[in-house]
């Protein structure tokens, strides 16, 4: 639509790198579903050409990969962080679970893509099958918990997982960076419901 | 696109009454959006013509608002059963969530349906009302328990609230009744993780 006078200088585009690409692209996925934003309606929200867009990807399909990427390496770093690979199992998954929260909060507007992301093209089948490879590694440390003695041993490892990461990805529906609750309140409220329970008193672990 | 004779006898028609409609029209729902389901996909679907949709109902909006009805009812109902409103607050919330777990695994596609409503439109926004009043009933049960001293104290109710059922809520996007998991498993697993917690030993409720 606009001119080559308003698409100005190819190279070192003034306004639009990638980073800034990617977060408006996000936010009108996830407003109006991925399969329901076309490149003319990401240009028009951007302001710029679609030829504009394609100097910084391939397409759409790029940018849906670039942007879940962002939410799974943020997450997947939290697994190689220190107090994830030493110390007690039960403390190890207690880390994941609070950082983990923190990358959501941090992340909201691609995590919250990725959770959405059901499959339906190449990309999305990666997305979801490195979605699949975190809960295994999650999983794996319910079980090395249970193993140590430090969790119950009457719950299901990938159930448990399932239901622990239910608890967190949920936090997407409703949170709202500007109503002041910080990530950690957040994180500080999953980790007591989770592993220590809501009842006062001594659990009954058999 | 069927004939006359296809359609039928408009009244007694056989094979559609409006709860096998609903069925069809939820799965259609879910599988393509509420927004993205025309009354003509709808039709296709079904088999029958657009008329004989409109025997049953008024519209779309109708399908709507009869499938989510069908969830919020279901939920409404375990607010109202014995063992929700006699006895401990603690024992109350936990046999709102177990049995809400049922209602989320009988009712699947209804529920799915409902937990997807955005507020596009009116019916959409007197559901979106329904599930808070809904949360605000669950809210109180927390305080009270925190009030008689068997729930810690230092969680917040609203919190607690959506955490609690960002988990139950989550089973819908794992759960496939074909897999042999009874909806009892995995309301006794969410009961272990959110009232007792995953840490064997006692917790510590300061």
């Amino acid at each position: 639509m606009a001119g080559s006078a308003a698409r100005g200088n190819r190279r070192g585009r003034p306004g639009y790198d990638l980073g800034r690409l990617l977060d408006v692209s996000v936010r009108v996925f996830n407003e109006r579903g991925y399969e329901g934003t076309s490149m003319e309606v990401l240009a028009q929200r951007l302001g710029i050409t679609k030829s504009a867009i394609y100097y910084h990807v391939s397409g759409k399909d790029e940018l849906l990969r670039l942007s879940v990427n962002r939410a799974l390496d943020a997450l997947f770093a939290v697994l190689e962080e220190e107090a994830s690979t030493t110390g007690r199992a039960i403390d190890r998954l207690e880390h994941v679970v609070r950082r983990s929260i923190e990358v959501l909060v941090a992340e909201l507007p691609f995590v919250t893509l990725l959770l959405r992301v059901r499959g339906n093209t190449r990309v999305e089948r990666q997305a979801l099958a490195r979605r699949r490879e975190f809960d295994l590694m999650v999983s794996d440390l319910v079980k090395q918990a249970e193993a140590e003695g430090s969790i119950r041993p009457d719950v299901d490892p990938s159930l448990t997982t399932r239901l622990l990461f239910g608890m967190v990805n949920s936090i997407i529906e409703w949170y709202k960076p500007s109503r002041g609750l910080r990530a950690e309140q957040v994180a500080d409220a999953v980790t007591k419901i989770a592993f220590d329970g809501l009842r006062t008193g001594s659990p009954d672990p058999s």
